[in-house]
């Protein structure tokens, strides 16, 4: 199986869109500890999720929640609004596993959390998914001296094996992520994920990542792209915004336009056949409109990377010339105004 | 009033300790929704903030929070354990405050903001506390463009002016924080809030030093004290530690021993005699175990401080020779090994 | 005085430009310490400087650098090509001042610091600066202990206040900075830097703000540029790009376009009438195709800021709605594509 | 050949040391380009490097620099001093390479650096070093959509394969660092380094951890050197210490002690028997000095390492008890004051 998702190089990118459903459910954090709006059971983030043009499937957490999320209650909301479980997301990062999943160092939790990820991997195969996407939040640690880096490396590699060994026709993508909820993640990069996924040795094992870790973690995201792409083991991307030394989840493009645009042009190259997937929370914003803001971004940034000259970008990357690459987007950008070739 | 805490130099400095009674209660995030353990009721947290050897006052939140935590439950807890209130911490960053408490761009919600401080500051001087603490979470922005920082600056001297002014015998101390939950908070360093008491004009509103907060805010937290000392209006201090990226509320000098160290030292050149107190969030260690680990490191870093000699030390900051002034420090850190002069 | 740089909020903005004449210098590191290319005489770097359109003004350093770069031949080289010096930026961090220049512990070296601000001074006053830009790169400290930070404060005071009180008529603007070289500098932020000039105590001293310290100090720079406008004492802003770790120099709006509007934006409202001035360090690039890509950046970012509706982007502002602020400005920017409202 | 450094788990570590000699050069900066101190030639500084007490062997730039550096001369102050070459770091980051070495656009430029590593190692064979230092300084890029990753990760495999391969015999450790002079290095982190030896396909290539890159880099440094030894690609390792925003290359411990004696201890069980080696850039301290202090500082951690009682730490470890981790370090630091457990 070949789980890199890219297409025939070339040809042209999508302009659909799929979103995590918890961008359209309630956050909270440590602070407003009510929760930042009530509480959204998934089947009614599921209809809002509808609301939002060009969006055609969704990534959902299991166990599904808020009261009345049976399965056939999510299933129900999913044929009601057309939209489709690209992913299901398992929960291994609540009060349980606070300790870790994987690297849980009490082997009945570390067992737990296997076996919520067996049930979250059945009812995504009942579901149809495309993926099982395993983020686990808070396998790593927080203290200098707190643990030994071979043994979590091993439980996060035997921890992978169990999960994905048994599901050979389905792929599982690892979303790494530098910090938060631990100071120090057990996947913090996409290098060292895909030195994991040496070591877990199966085929159906590959890389999520996430454009706003990617930047907090001190990576250019297209060369992350580039990296797992070269590996055969990109699976899928989630796409969001921040400051760079956290996760932020803000809307696409809010603050770095031009590393958007270069991530997008490397999926581009590879023929990026995938729906374009939203990462966010939108604490304080509408979800919906967040949701549109993103997508209307994209859009743009799509169009834009449409009309730029691949070959004179090509030759004047060739030539590592910073100036000459910038003026092809920016003109683009701009219109008029003519930058310095 | 002088509202800076500093005693007499040269004295002896305290070995009391205080804590945020919200180390001792429970801890959520946006991903463990569920808390990283079971709720405990303000009058339970401050039964096992009495069980921590040393420690002799808290700093409540207000509202009291959990099942029965009503004023007389808290006051009889407090009378019950010989804790005393040192400060009260009215919680305006809840749900209510997500788009600002002083700064929210509704004018009703500004008015409850300042409400709540005021029901707070009653509740504090019937419980007879030191000082109030005011931490505005939510007011600032997390977006390039969204709010107009002339607009956020006037609302926030405006909410200070009208909480402090009706009180000019009890100090107001502004918490500063760089971000979070906001990406940018209003009142983001030492020399902004500074600049901000200026504005409001009052001479009972100072600031609490956040130890870690001025870490990750890029200071250096001994020259943030020197600077609230000089301009005679540092009111607190809360003792953390966190990788200088993010608010990790570690316990202290679990990473930063010399600069911690170097925080300590200035306090005590100014005779501090203040509880040394702790702001921690312990998500995955049990809180009175991290208090006491928080304040065997202080007390170990108080003696340290005791043997330094002032004199040689004073003399190589003079020169400001970095290798002197660290060697003064290693030698009585290390014992006989000796660092070169 | 009125230092502030601000003219008739309202009117245009200017479409004219400096630079920093470093700019068309000779970069050295502590990597290529034979430099990233030949010596430069500051005469050819001028006559460089002028083939750049729309350059009118240069900010140079004293003593002028290179072989032959006497005061006539500098004065020579600005006749012949019609740049004006705008500033003079003595080189108070050269070796000599390696462990400070106003904060030197040497008190013979302070004076040093002093006297060639001194000459400087009177050069730019012979070539009819606008100001002064003091830039102390070498005050500060490098290791935890290693200074007394009010020793280092007072020093800062006295230095600037002997280097500014002679010339009431002339403005002296502290260009601050957070690190480097120092590992923490003296004046850091703007907010540390206006309390250091509450102490200065002089009508002349004011700040400029360089766009790249204050992101990567964690600053909002629009926010800043508000904070001096309302104190009174924003004397002038450089302008270029980095990825708020460090100060790359980069072109401007090369990373943060948004966050560069943002900034642009609120000097506009001001009314900013002075040359927009770039100070960048192209190591590899060409400087002069380096300053042209900045000025058409800013040229397309002017003319993007004048196609905002302004009562519109106010109006989204006081409701603190960062999706509508935002889309006021990705709409103008894309053309056709309709951001959600 | 087995190229990882460890040597039998468990036995005595060294108190061997070794230092880059340009420590004891000339320093020079962007700003400072007169230079922190006069010139020193090669010899010179070795001369210097051999009053430090403990020092056994130094890392040598090539072309040695300075004034009569010829290989005779840097040979005659070997052997007078009686200090060994440990390695060689041809100076592939010059002018000549500003635009990359390995990586340069001009596949002449290309050559030239294949050319000089060459000569270097053929100079390293002369003198016995034990491996050959390969820092690519200026192989990367600085600006968003410059280069294009894959061509940049192609030559450097190319590069890395044609010093290496003719040399079968002697390793070759790539030092890796985030950023520096280039705002992004292509090898970039321990696990980017490790890929990238996996398509290198030699066995004489490994790594060398700089602590302080690592850091800043955010990584835990002791799990990096953990990964780099499961992988069997450790070579060597660099100490320094930094604010982790920069490559300050301060001295050892002086910012980071906790982490310091991590990872130590990383390499303590792995058996380690190399001198430790001192990577540092006193701009302002003696040299002579900052290496006597950074040998101290680790003498005092290597001792206290010997202290910790090896069970325990690996029981808390194995809990992942991050109290108790701390606890049996803090315990031996302090002495007497005895932590929570």
């Amino acid at each position: 199986m070949n789980i890199n998702a890219r297409g025939d190089p070339g040809r042209a990118v999508s302009r659909r869109f799929s979103a995590g459903i918890w961008m359209f459910g309630r956050f909270v954090d440590r602070f407003a500890t009510d929760g930042y709006g009530p509480e959204v059971p998934m089947p009614d983030a599921i209809r809002a999720a509808a609301t939002v043009e060009g969006l055609e499937a969704v990534d959902l957490n299991f166990p599904f929640w808020g009261p009345g999320a049976s399965l056939s209650a999510v299933r129900a909301a999913l044929d009601e609004t057309g939209l489709r479980a690209q992913a299901i997301t398992p929960e291994i990062y609540t009060r349980k596993f606070r300790l870790g999943a994987f690297t849980n160092p009490d082997p009945k939790v570390r067992q737990e959390a296997i076996d919520l990820v067996a049930r979250a991997t059945e009812v995504g195969q009942e579901l149809g998914v495309e993926y099982m996407k395993i983020w686990p939040g808070q396998d790593g640690f927080d203290y200098p001296l707190q643990a030994d880096p071979r043994q979590l490396w091993g439980l996060s590699i035997d921890g992978m094996q169990k999960v994905a060994e048994p599901h050979p026709g389905l792929p599982f993508a690892i979303e790494y992520k530098p910090k938060e909820p631990r100071t120090h993640m057990l996947f913090s990069s996409a290098a060292r994920t895909l030195l994991a996924i040496e070591d877990i040795g199966l085929d159906n094992v590959g890389v999520l990542i996430d454009f706003g870790h990617s930047m907090y973690g001190g990576e250019s995201p297209a060369a992350s792209v580039e990296l797992c792409l070269a590996k055969g083991r990109l699976i899928d991307i989630d796409l969001n915004d921040n400051f760079r030394s956290w996760d932020d989840d803000m809307t696409v493009g809010s603050v770095h336009v031009v590393e958007t645009l270069e991530f997008l042009l490397s999926l581009k190259r590879a023929g990026w056949d995938k729906p374009w997937k939203l990462d966010q929370f939108p604490f304080r914003e509408d979800p919906v409109q967040a949701a549109r803001a993103s997508i209307q971004m994209l859009s743009a940034l799509l169009d834009l990377a449409d009309r730029i000259d691949d070959e004179r970008l090509a030759a004047a990357r060739e030539r590592q010339d910073a100036l000459a690459a910038q003026a092809l987007v920016f003109e683009e950008l701009f219109g008029a105004v003519k930058m310095p070739r």
